[in-house]
């Protein structure tokens, strides 16, 4: 790729971005939404412009969706976030068993053979966190009660759609499965989260004191960046996702004197940064795809059983207090580890191109089914949350 | 390139230059030389962790420099830098046709055939407006009468500079040059610029105000990045160089009631790209080539000819009341367009490896010669020009 190429592609980008993103916005719902519609006209399927296989994309929207769950953990109270923890924790539950087991039995009832059919059910059952968090926070619900429920779920829920993509790559390979291997990755997926937070508390607060105090408190955003990166290898590494370590990096820095500065500079790299992430998302989708109608019908059918699944999850701890229904619908959107499993299931020929284009269309109706349901859910609820001071505001113009 | 490599190699980029740049200030050098220091460190010949030619480095590198030319281009009153155009002119003429000859002059007396000598000289033409003004915005100098016919002078002899490149791209090729060529691709490049400038300064006020209207203030700083991405997209095709483009975007923009916000956004973009490009500017350094003596000889005596050059450069404009030395020693660094010429060079073989070496030895040594040199001369000057408010400072954070 040339330089007046990549120029090209980041301003078709970002102005289509901005500009539908905005129409999103006048017309009731949440800009996020008329990201990914960009990305849907930019993709391969219609205009062209955008490949989200490209290098350049791919490592560009990488780093947006890092950037995003780096925000969101700079605004998420760890105290607030434990309060509700058994609530998230039987939300990520029910909400990755049963999309599974729904998303198996219409897969092998339609015709699928038994491996399609478990990677169909895999691909249900982890919540995107970076669209749920960004709809909520478009919304301005991220601190609500049910927001804090729905942010706490997505991480569990997403540590644990990573844990079964470890099991089902084994089992689509034709390997073996034991107990002790699924109770490994658990430990490590959920050890790192608590490792990083525990470490992060003790050594980060006395660093970026000590950043702040040489650097006299310039290049703060900087190195809370390189911070977030650092965490999210490390998460890598230990068996877990990148954005959980980015995540875990923004909460640990979250209660220190220079979450504010760090913020500030954040929030305006993610402007640029997190729209990458979405448009990349949205141009995935291969729209002609879904001229075949058995295509379409099995679509259709995983659809509404991953709707179904997530919705049902919410009503999972029956102790909370909020609306049940909101946090349900907040859980519906699947996203990257949903894609990862169809390109894992395609790669290793488990699944063809047919139930592919299928595993896609529950991926982005999942994606669009959300937004709208859930503002007009709220349109009559209590008035939002507020959270960390001007925090809201800064994260609402991205 | 994964995405753990391309987080690692960002994490370094970012903490070399902050760290270095803090390190650099502490001696009370421009933090530039930290960050160019920290690229020597990381390239190929020392750490080799960044690679300068990998794609994604590139292109973040050439987002940086465009990022920094359109801030200096925000922060540029075209009608302060019309009134020292003479002097910035003349200074520019004088400063390409000069070193041409010295660098032609020298290279043909150290026993280099007359194709080499011919490239040897034009590299020596193009002042690193990068450089250049980046090291006076760290002093604080920018807005000095002297800094204004320097940022003027440097974008003259970058348009200069690309001409001669054009030119001897064809002799190295071996065809014939008429003076129509030359006269064809000056009336080109310099066409764009004004073309730009009143186009741009026809329409553009019109676009961001509706913009800002439309927008309700948002995204200003994403839709001036896209203007500045376009701009140079524009400048490039028409044969003139993306940073010219960026710059002449920054101008247009400039006396808008929208340029303070972009500005806002586009000086913490800036914090995260530009030290990207003048980390990879370090790393194309090889310094072990300069263990055989003759290359050693010819780059110190090209480098000696391409300070001398400049210097004298700096004393054409005799009806200039301000300090001459300090234009002069400021119009010194070489950067992008001489590494151009040296690597069209040698592919196509009219330099050969060493003589390659020498002209890097060149640019770089000119580029570490002048903020030192700089800082001493201005510490017993009058105290710096202000900018336009709050801007100075935004831009000494980088």
């Amino acid at each position: 790729v040339g330089v007046s190429e990549f120029f090209l592609v980041l301003v078709a980008i970002l102005v289509a971005a901005k500009l539908l993103g905005e129409v999103a916005e006048r017309v009731g719902q949440p800009a996020v939404l008329g990201e990914l519609v960009a990305g849907v006209i930019l993709g391969a399927s219609l205009l062209g412009v955008v490949d989200p296989e490209q290098e350049i994309v791919h490592l560009l929207a990488e780093l947006g969706v890092v950037i995003l769950l780096f925000e969101i953990g700079l605004e998420t109270d760890l105290k607030k976030l434990m309060a509700v923890g058994s609530s998230a924790a039987s939300v990520a539950v029910v909400g990755v068993v049963l999309p599974f087991a729904l998303g198996y039995a219409v897969a092998w009832a339609l015709g699928l053979d038994t491996i399609a059919s478990l990677v169909a059910g895999a691909a249900m059952t982890a919540t995107s966190v970076g669209i749920t968090a960004r709809v909520l926070s478009d919304l301005g619900r991220l601190h609500d009660p049910e927001g804090q429920v729905v942010l706490g779920a997505a991480v569990i829920d997403d540590v644990l759609g990573l844990i079964v993509l470890a099991v089902i790559a084994r089992v689509v390979a034709g390997g073996e499965v034991g107990l002790g291997d699924v109770a490994g990755s658990t430990a490590a997926a959920f050890g790192f989260l608590g490792v990083a937070i525990i470490l992060g508390r003790l050594l980060v607060p006395g660093l970026f004191a000590l950043l702040a105090r040489v650097g006299r408190g310039r290049a703060l955003a900087v190195m809370g960046l390189s911070l977030a990166l650092l965490a999210a290898l490390a998460a890598e590494l230990a068996g877990s996702a990148l954005i959980i370590g980015a995540f875990a990096a923004g909460v640990v820095l979250q209660p220190t004197p220079q979450a504010h500065a760090v913020q500030a500079g954040i929030v305006r790299l993610g402007h640029l940064f997190v729209p990458i992430f979405f448009v990349a998302v949205g141009a995935a989708v291969d729209v002609r795809a879904f001229a075949d109608p058995r295509v379409l019908a099995l679509g259709l059918a995983l659809l509404v059983a991953g709707i179904l699944g997530k919705l049902a999850a919410g009503y999972a701890p029956w102790w909370f207090r909020g609306r049940k229904l909101v946090v349900g619908v907040a859980m519906v959107p699947r996203g990257e580890v949903g894609l990862i499993f169809a390109q894992m299931g395609l790669a290793a020929g488990a699944v063809g191109a047919g139930e592919y284009s299928a595993l896609l269309l529950m991926v982005m109706g999942t994606t669009f089914f959300t937004p709208p349901v859930l503002r007009m859910l709220l349109k009559d609820g209590p008035p939002p949350t507020e959270g960390p001071a001007g925090v809201a505001e800064m994260v609402s113009e991205i």
